[in-house]
């Protein structure tokens, strides 16, 4: 018999459309079909429902309470962390920062925990949460030492059928380099095969992006496509990925969207992103994946200049949660230890006591 | 008074759909308003004319009659050079490519001289020039060699209303950090700024993009984009260039095609080509400026697929030789020296004779 599988999401950054994206979600039945822990200031998502013009019908509970079993049905946890008075809409601040931190750390202890399957959430705002806390680089770091997570996951970016995973990210362009081994590369490609299979692709395709121009025209640009890359792709063929490449970044993509390939994985940043936004990212989801649960949201920002307007479009936002579901249905995860279900109350106080931004 | 400004146009590869865009170009009364140097071997453009289902009306002379002053009207330089029994269409031959490069140097030759004010040619094949000389890198190279260029030219993209010019090129990825610095930049800034003035633009709009992800995110992926880029962009605002950047790689071509800019400036080679090509840049052009004369081709290649079928689209090769109209008619040009144009035919039986494959 299949349990329901929980999606936990954490209200994004208030000066932004997170709030009323969030509104949104818990108003449509599609988007909510009763699974979802919304996670922010109570008073936050009120100001979403009203920015979006809908009423909304959510029991409140308190964090303390998720020690309890969950009633059925969807469910506001309300951190209690973001008086909507003290912060602006329309722009970033400390105050939205810090909530946005919070109640993206509360989604991922839940989820941890195994209350959840999957965490969710709606745009942060990168400099509101520098404002709180300057040494914040990305989300995958903060997941890494919210959960204390063996290992880091990975970003992927999904826009109607391409999917764009990467092997390095957020480093120096003069870092990728040195940065690529055939190993990582091979990790990258199997990674992404499964986590495709995961969300329902059999036997997904994945075209393998050059690092140099032309692919490195035959070692005349670069050596690294024919000694690092090519190795990985053969490597991932014999064990019966479907993995083509090294295949020049500036056709890959031209190629996947034709329908060629089911994803793109690139070697840096850029690489990928390039692509993805021109053909529309915004529209499109990014996946954390690689930790014991998913972690989706939208692919655009915080929108503050049509932010509280009510005219903020959905379509990213109910793609991510659907996806996040898709995915939570497939996995096979371990049962969590029942510790980290007993202890989730005081290990969120204990996090919102000591400071998301310390 | 005007005088009639001239384009030379090479025939390109003999396998591809290069001799059918020819004769089409020679057709169509727009693109040839008889200012046309058509280069290569008569049989070639015969078969062209036959492919494309269309009857030519152009007068030939030889090589050796350039000494002499160029009839009215359009003409056709016979090179003899390739016997289209022994080139198969539809593939990659050596013939194939030894003759590409010696009608694309007989119209630098004839650039060079101040008989033409315009260089083109319909596409290239890589791997068949490779087979007649297997040293060939790229255009830039063999036009340096063959006019002994002072100062190598920089390539630029043309598609609709966007233009690319790009710092560096065919490098690997991993050089491209030390191969960036602010007067490089700087000088590239100036040159798209030049060619564009030449192309029409009043004052042309350059977005610059950054190296790093998020255009180094304040120094947290990098240096450069602080340290080389942004004293480069604010050197070109102080000259008042049109400048703005560093402007992060995956929304720049975002802003372009949105209107915000004319131009983009990228760092390296992919950074552009990726965005280009999924714009549609087999539609584009491509321009060769910084030399004393502008060299124009269409961005697509050589089709072998669909070559001596008459179906190949010749919207790319008008747009092409259109250009190299529009920045002919604006250069001020200094007067090539006169030997260079009585010692033309010399030079151009020189050179086939010691074969630019050598």
């Amino acid at each position: 018999m299949a349990t329901l599988r929980r999606v936990a999401l954490a209200i994004g950054d208030v000066g932004g459309i997170g709030p009323e994206l969030a509104a949104r979600v818990v108003v449509d039945a599609d988007a909510n079909p009763g699974d979802l822990i919304v996670i922010g200031d109570r008073r936050v998502l009120e100001m979403g429902a009203r920015h979006a013009r809908v009423s909304l019908d959510l029991p409140t509970i308190a964090p303390d309470d998720l020690g309890a079993g969950l009633p059925e049905g969807s469910v506001f946890v309300d951190v209690g962390n973001c008086d909507p008075e003290t912060a602006p809409v329309g722009t970033s601040s400390e105050v939205g920062g810090r909530a946005s931190l919070e109640n993206f750390a509360v989604a991922l202890l839940v989820a941890q925990s195994g209350l959840a399957d999957v965490a969710s959430f709606t745009p942060f705002n990168k400099h509101a949460m520098r404002l709180a806390r300057p040494d914040y680089v990305d989300e995958i770091g903060f997941v890494d030492r919210t959960i204390n997570a063996t290992r880091s996951g990975r970003e992927f970016n999904v826009l109607d059928e391409v999917w764009n995973a990467r092997v390095t990210s957020h480093i120096p362009l003069r870092e990728v380099s040195d940065s690529l081994s055939a190993d990582r590369i091979y990790d990258s490609i199997r990674l992404t095969d499964e986590v495709m299979r995961a969300a329902g692709y059999e036997h997904p395709r994945i075209g393998v992006a050059a690092l140099n121009p032309h692919a490195g025209d035959g070692r005349n640009f670069g050596d690294e496509d024919e000694d690092v890359i090519r190795p990985a792709v053969e490597r991932a063929q014999e064990a019966q990925l479907a993995a083509t490449g090294p295949i020049p970044s500036d056709t890959v993509f031209v190629r996947a969207t034709r329908g060629e390939f089911d994803a793109v994985l690139t070697m840096f940043h850029d690489q990928g992103q390039i692509a993805m936004k021109l053909l529309g990212f915004d529209r499109g989801v990014t996946l954390i994946a690689g930790y014991p649960f998913p972690i989706v949201t939208p692919a655009h920002g915080t929108a503050y200049d049509i932010a509280g307007q009510g005219k903020a479009d959905t379509g990213a936002t109910f793609n991510a949660v659907a996806l996040g579901r898709r995915l939570a249905k497939m996995q096979t995860r371990p049962d969590p230890d029942p510790d980290l279900r007993e202890t989730l109350p005081q290990r969120i106080e204990k996090m919102l006591r000591a400071g998301v931004t310390a």
